[in-house]
């Protein structure tokens, strides 16, 4: 039987095999860290050094990292009504936009008549009319625009949006999950306040996430209380092994960026032309600046759902919309913010590339996409 | 140099070979659990293995486990105002015993004025009689009592406390983290309503823990949202490995509990004889049902923080108090409520046992308890 061909990044990537010698090398070790014997001593140690590799990756302080179980909590954590810069008064309302993980679009604490969307074009970039309109001389909000979209990979002008919200008052949270070793990115140079991270999009174990904070930031409610872990910002023992595993996946993931990106764009190029040469294949969000390894796409009559399963039998793993909702049978939320009717949002897969992705992964891609464009779509 | 001796099993234990393997198989795997291709279902078939071992192993239904980051995060998923059983309204108020961990301290998502606390005896024990009092003919509470506490080891009558709260027509919680693989637990049994378990306790991995809730329970709001996950009741990417890490301690803890229980027993009488014959060593709770693990004691003039360096310098690592909160130096809130006074609960030290410790352990924690008692009390 030939290899199975992985094209789901966005949802889970192969792990590294440095995060792997990690986790194991972790698992070894019996301490808890919130323990003072030479045991839980070892284990600190592990958890700050990955800390200190995050912090260090995304321009940050190593005190202002808080561990989470995954990407989700710690977008929950982030979300959080109260929240304040150096000089600026407490956040009273959420603006996210229409595009965002389900995760942000549940609003963390905030009311949901505190919330506000805001648009984005039909490329699938945030509309930055459309949040200073809602900004307008309100109360101060927590703004929430992740780096990149995770279905479309269209990339997001944070920076600018992060000046109209500082010049409103406001606050900027970045879900910068999807950003994170695929494009640079610095908390700094975009002017966040807050970015969220999850390991196992970088090729980390699942089930570990961060929130970054803005050195001054302050009002940070925890969502899990009881125990002082992360300076009291998120109770629970910490997942030792799986932050060990985060923080050797981000050290080895920034120093492939370079590179990475270059290489997998060459391949994504190679993947989306050949999709466009087939049974009238066409790319969402082509004319925007996007992630180098994500192409969401469709073709007239096509229904993801058994295009997913298709391409399975053809050996080639894919995602209709994002893995986190694929239990729930509805159109994906971002093309309907772009504009699409559903017929047309049921009818879009997600390949998405990766550090282990080969030349070889995007013929047999394409092999399987000209034999389910020949058959499916005849049918 | 002499191999360490690990008594400080409340906090961490050492993770079993089985979890290991278990956890080193998931890792090999690519797969989201809530992706559709064979990489996602493969993953998908190791958390539902692992959800079925653990309701197989405390007599609930697959369907109502739900597996969470750690203990912290199920005991506040658990605490969850409008949780209602199959015939009764929907509790309105929380009511929990003095000795709880942290996380259930915290209360959840109750408001601080609807929080009660149930006290206990000079043995650790909760008091029937005053849980009876608090329930009165208020409005429906939420009742939550750990099955055995985390540095007395006392064992409490959850069974005698679940029908007093279910005539009262509330509900009864059960932190069941200690008592896991330790006694036998199955909330059928108990009459629980829910339940919460941690991985780390019995031998598995870091950062995994579970909710389980008796069928008919209804009225569960997730603390995390977002995604489809756990049945809509908790949101975030599956820690897969760490998920398939628990399946695997539950089978083996709950396999060798009888054999475990009897052995750990006998070495924790020879452990605590030894520790009182010694400096005039006393064991806190001594006189009540205790887990066969845990030993709490002090001696007249004892600093718990010097003797738990003074342990480890000697190769045995020992805790004060709960590891979860020994980042904050203030006496355990177990102790005070047991009626000792803060110097004496300053001077508690916690030793316990495990599925690894040995009869040399017991005989090399004695002989570092004979040189403290000796140096550190004449001091």
């Amino acid at each position: 039987m030939p290899k199975r061909v992985y094209l789901d990044w966005n949802a889970t990537t192969p792990l590294r095999v440095e995060a792997r010698d990690a986790m194991f090398a972790a698992y070894d070790l019996i301490g808890n860290p919130s323990s003072v014997h030479a045991e839980g001593r070892e284990a600190r140690r592990l958890v700050e050094d990955a800390r200190a590799t995050l912090a260090a990756a995304v321009g940050a302080l190593p005190r202002n990292v808080v561990f989470t179980s995954a990407g989700t909590e710690a977008n929950a954590l982030a979300l959080s009504p109260g929240l304040r810069g150096p000089s600026g008064r407490p956040v009273e309302r959420l603006l996210v936009s229409a595009i965002e993980h389900a995760s942000v679009l549940a609003g963390g604490r905030f009311p949901a008549d505190k919330i506000g969307q805001i648009k984005v074009s039909g490329s699938g970039v945030i509309d930055l009319g459309h949040l200073k309109a809602l900004l307008g001389d309100g109360p101060p909000a927590l703004v929430s625009i992740m780096a990149a979209n995770n279905e479309t990979g269209a990339i997001q002008p944070v920076a600018e949006a992060a000046r109209i919200v500082h010049e409103a008052g406001g606050l900027l949270h970045v879900d910068a999950i999807q950003a994170l070793g695929k494009i640079p990115f610095d908390i700094n140079a975009v002017g966040a306040d807050l970015a969220t991270f999850s390991a196992h999009k970088i090729g980390g174990p699942k089930g570990v996430g961060a929130l970054v904070v803005a050195e001054g930031l302050a009002g940070l409610e925890p969502v899990l209380r009881g125990g002082g872990q992360e300076q009291s910002r998120r109770a629970g023992t910490e997942n030792v092994a799986g932050i060990a595993g985060f923080g050797a996946a981000v050290k080895v993931a920034l120093q492939a960026l370079p590179e990475d990106a270059e290489r997998i764009a060459t391949l994504r190029d190679r993947l989306e032309n050949g999709i466009r040469a087939i049974a009238g294949g066409m790319v969402f969000a082509e004319n925007v600046q996007r992630l180098p390894n994500t192409v969401l796409f469709t073709a007239p009559g096509l229904k993801a759902e058994t295009a997913v399963i298709g391409f399975d039998l053809e050996g080639v793993a894919v995602s209709s919309g994002s893995a986190c909702s694929s239990g729930k049978v509805q159109p994906s939320h971002v093309l309907s913010a772009m504009g699409y009717d559903a017929a047309v949002a049921q009818g879009a897969v997600r390949l998405s590339l990766g550090w282990s992705t080969e030349p070889d992964d995007i013929n047999r891609a394409l092999e399987a996409w000209r034999k389910l464009g020949n058959t499916l779509l005849r049918a």
